[in-house]
């Protein structure tokens, strides 16, 4: 693991990190914000996946994240959104390749040597983090915008003894149902739609549920919400009877700046659960 | 003037919007955050003077600052660095030209026909700002970073009837004694330093002192301590006896961790004069 920066911020400090990932079979950049309280010992962690053409450093410079973890006591983690370099995969859409990795280990060429982002995210980047910072392992919690709150539901669903909590910031809510995930879940994962099922949070919250609360904001005036389907969530929550507060935000976007503005809630909702 | 963007934000509105500068001869760009409770009236305003290399876009998005400016009620402006486009002189160099305008207005060629940043800032902006947007004229403050920092300093200093509060991060404090200042002072305003003293917040503050409280954050482990001259302004104010708050930040560098880090404190600073 190589220091890439490390800035002193809000009495902590935001570093940056590249390694050699064996799953990826590329070098990855991630980003860590470790808060003042680090300094006297593990703190809790919160795990931030990013949206389509994002990579470690868009959270991590626009999300206004560091403030409320500096106050809470609580590190940040900002992965990539895909392997990256030369010999990975790309296509010139914005939203397929590098930059649109969306959290599935993908099993078809040309992109199944490198895109496996749902192994780096759950198993290779975790161990490397909890060998080389002073973070809790057992007080872990996980959030995401766009195809990051995808990323960020679906692995907190599937790992409900890892996670104390999950939230999202306008979730790819339902890609199997959109164009926002058909696409994609096609290409990483092959036709038959079987595969995408442990991939889409919406299916997965009506069949398992959540073991505690749920905290999802969606702007009202966001530009993709017909890709986004919140409503497949929202219909899940209401069906299987799942405590959770679901926010349609009038007049916000899609963009950091709805990010920011809700950001203070979510680090106080993780921080509610990972110091319970 | 044309809107190029507006996005929710804080419960606000974070706007971008371009104009036909008659001072710059050429389009700028600017951005103001309005907040909530603009939507009641006119509420205060604070200039954020951006530096070296920006545009209106870096402190907008990476500062932090529309968490506190909409708590406290107060809208934030964010000019460009310098004017720009075809038939505008440029440097090389990342410290002269584009993106370096110093706020001053040029006397030398190449720079004089476009590079008036000082009369951009002071008067052709504010006439545009009173008179599309709820802000209470009665009511500004100035705040900025590095070459920002240095005009918001040289700008109250200047005209401390229109300015109610001023505070600075880490700001070139001491050009005409610096390699960031005499080579830009003497490219724009040309060889006689004399015309570099109405330029140079030390030599300003030392002589005519500053009517209300100042703030100063400086970053001890800042990359460009040497080009900033802190200690220039330090000693101005310990001379004139100037009831100011100079704070050295251990750990801190020049990025915008250190401005976000301490952007909460700036704000509620400018509120309590804005309010007062």
């Amino acid at each position: 693991m190589k220091t890439v920066s490390e800035n002193a911020a809000f009495g902590g400090t935001q570093g940056v990190y590249t390694h050699a990932s064996e799953v990826c079979g590329c070098d990855m950049t991630f980003a860590v914000y470790t808060p003042p309280q680090a300094k006297a010992g593990p703190v809790p962690v919160l795990w931030y996946l990013s949206g389509l053409t994002c990579t470690h450093e868009n959270a991590m410079t626009k999300a206004g994240a560091q403030a409320w973890a500096a106050r809470e006591g609580i590190a940040l983690v900002f992965p990539d959104t895909s392997p990256r370099g030369e010999g990975v995969a790309n296509d010139e859409a914005y939203d397929l390749g590098q930059g649109a990795g969306f959290y599935v280990d993908a099993t078809e060429t040309p992109w199944s040597p490198h895109f496996r982002m749902w192994s780096y995210v759950t198993e290779e980047l975790p161990t490397l983090l909890f060998r080389n910072f002073e973070l809790e392992e057992g007080a872990q919690g996980i959030t995401g915008h766009s195809m990051g709150g995808h990323g960020a539901l679906t692995i907190a669903l599937t790992y409900p003894d890892r996670f104390k909590s999950v939230s999202a910031f306008a979730p790819i809510a339902n890609p199997s149902n959109s164009d926002w995930g058909r696409k994609q879940l096609g290409a990483y994962l092959g036709a038959e739609s079987a595969a995408w099922h442990a991939h889409d949070s919406s299916l997965l919250l009506r069949e398992k549920g959540w073991k505690g609360q749920l905290l999802i904001d969606q702007g009202a005036n966001d530009q993709f919400l017909d890709l986004l389907k919140p409503e497949a969530l929202a219909s899940a929550i209401a069906e299987r009877r799942q405590p959770a507060t679901f926010r349609m935000q009038p007049g916000y976007d899609h963009s950091y700046f709805f990010v920011a503005s809700f950001m203070e809630d979510h680090v106080s909702f993780h921080a509610e659960a990972l110091y319970a």
